[in-house]
């Protein structure tokens, strides 16, 4: 049974509630805090997008075309459509000698408000470097062409760039995607239900390295340390993964998903988060995401001050009133 | 307790899951179909805007600035801002010799992603009267001009136009809302928290006028017929409640809440229908009340057809590709 999570208020009022379930993982798969169901394999979508970039830099493909920080934070993105983030993208399939027509991942306007009001002003519409996932499909392109294999399917299950990828992720999360629920993506790439508590070791591992072999290891220090010089890239402009490592690089590395997923590495605690809101809101994600960390780690400052006002997020309507707020429940901020 | 009311699938898997209550009742109260907890208070936001609309219509305002039945679609209407409905509330403002700086509603962009992108290519920025709710307030502001009372602080809990359309909320749902929890609305009104069961109640007598004086099923009568003669206004293109009353009109009459609220009225059985989802989900408001319909009423043709589709509603990735549903669950459905 999952748990009340996040409240939404109105007045003093609770007018929503969302549920969900939390884990939290060393290494080993000790569960350190857990809330409702993390035997419960949900869909991390976008969540995983670093485990999903490992063989980017295993196989040598982010050395061979001299991927930047920016380029390899862009692999693990779920990115707002920013003027930066397309640039970026189309940065990194030029060095692969590609363009947004080799992109599988379909067009959508971008994710930020302001840049697509700013690109329909142009004239202009979007096209797949827009989408949000045009960054690890942009790597899955580097990494089809460093590996010398066809381009063209590479979002196909049985292409050797997703074998790679499921392999990374069958690992590091130590399941068995054959026996996994599973769909396709957003992006057009296999999807599988994984267990929230191996979610949670897989990020304890990857904050890490602890429980990967040597070269595995030294991949995630690269994929870490890309994200935390370039934190703008995996998000964007006030987006909650890109303030938090903004805020506090090294100490936490988050990542959303779809349908409300939010996954993290706590490094200094060895530990690894991962949790699912019930119906998929993402504002519920978030705010469970902000009352865990603040749980966990001991944090001051401006990084204190701004996983509270996460933990508790005062809304306003048009005119500026404050009308309510989206707070962690009980089982969290207790 | 609520119910699983409405699934997300991904291939064969449920990524995601909704919970909420609805209650369908007659004029005088019955209960004729219930999930999960009818009792509990919600609030009713932008779905009673048809109760609030009844003032206007009852003190002649309406009468008295010939309004035309688009004109007052648009005072029940939560519209998307598409330039149709701009025109429109000008135009109810005109009447009353008032223009959109009259207006205490705040601004934001267009609901419709396609007039948003087309005002930013414009180069100009949303006003009062792109908020959703400016035709409701252009239609308080003609009742506090008809009534002879200063427009400013329309918006005001001790306004008369408040008062007005207090008074009229609690008639209709047979509740006292000085005992009811309250905040602040979207739009800057006062809201209240009504039992869900009564909110079905007070749609089933706004739909025939069974229990109401004959003064205000005159009203109510009025601005039924409004609405289904111009069920645009109420909404915009390809959204529920347009839809619904342009393929059954006299047949059903709703309204969307924020927060997963949903109310509708099916005057040829005299039956009123009120759901909540509990996370506020408007995505699993819409799929419950067309279950709820397809369940209640005898439909055929293109109208079945739609209810269908918006029953079990396909999900395509941004490349076209099909990856699972919104469809509603078990307790809906059977």
């Amino acid at each position: 049974m999952s748990a009340a999570l996040v409240e939404v208020t109105r007045g003093l009022a609770v007018e929503s509630r969302h549920h969900g379930s939390v884990a939290v993982c060393d290494a080993d798969g000790a569960l350190v805090f857990n809330v409702g169901d993390v035997e419960r394999a949900v869909f991390p979508r976008s969540g995983v997008k670093a485990l999903q970039a490992l063989p980017l830099i295993e196989s040598g493909a982010a050395d061979r075309y001299g991927l930047t920080d920016s380029e390899i934070a862009l692999a693990c993105a779920s990115h707002a459509g920013e003027p930066e983030h397309i640039a970026t993208a189309a940065g990194v399939l030029a060095r692969a000698g590609l363009d947004a027509h080799a992109l599988e991942c379909g067009a959508h306007w971008p994710l930020s408000e302001a840049s697509a009001r700013a690109l329909a002003a142009s004239g202009a519409g979007p096209t797949a470097l827009h989408n949000n996932c045009s960054g690890k499909h942009a790597g899955f392109l580097c990494l089809a062409c460093a590996i010398d294999v066809d381009p063209i399917g590479y979002v196909a299950e049985d292409h050797p760039v997703q074998r790679a990828v499921s392999a990374a992720i069958e690992e590091t999360t130590g399941t068995r995607l054959s026996e996994a629920a599973s769909g396709v993506d957003g992006c057009g790439i296999p999807a599988f239900a994984i267990p929230l508590k191996n979610l949670a070791i897989a990020f304890a591992r990857l904050g890490t390295g602890a429980g990967f072999a040597p070269e595995r290891a030294a991949a995630a220090k690269r994929l870490r340390e890309a994200v935390w010089s370039a934190p703008f890239q995996v998000a964007g402009s006030g987006r909650f993964d890109t303030e938090a490592m903004q805020l506090a690089p090294r100490r936490v590395f988050t990542k959303m998903g779809a349908e409300g997923v939010h996954l993290a590495a706590l490094p200094e605690l060895g530990l690894g988060v991962a949790l699912k809101i019930d119906d998929g809101a993402g504002r519920a994600a978030e705010t469970a995401m902000a009352a865990v960390i603040r749980r966990l780690l001991a944090v001051e400052g401006d990084f204190a001050a701004w996983l509270d006002a996460r933990t508790y997020r005062r809304l306003h309507n048009w005119s500026g009133v404050e009308v309510g707020a989206i707070r962690a429940g009980e089982a969290l901020s207790s």
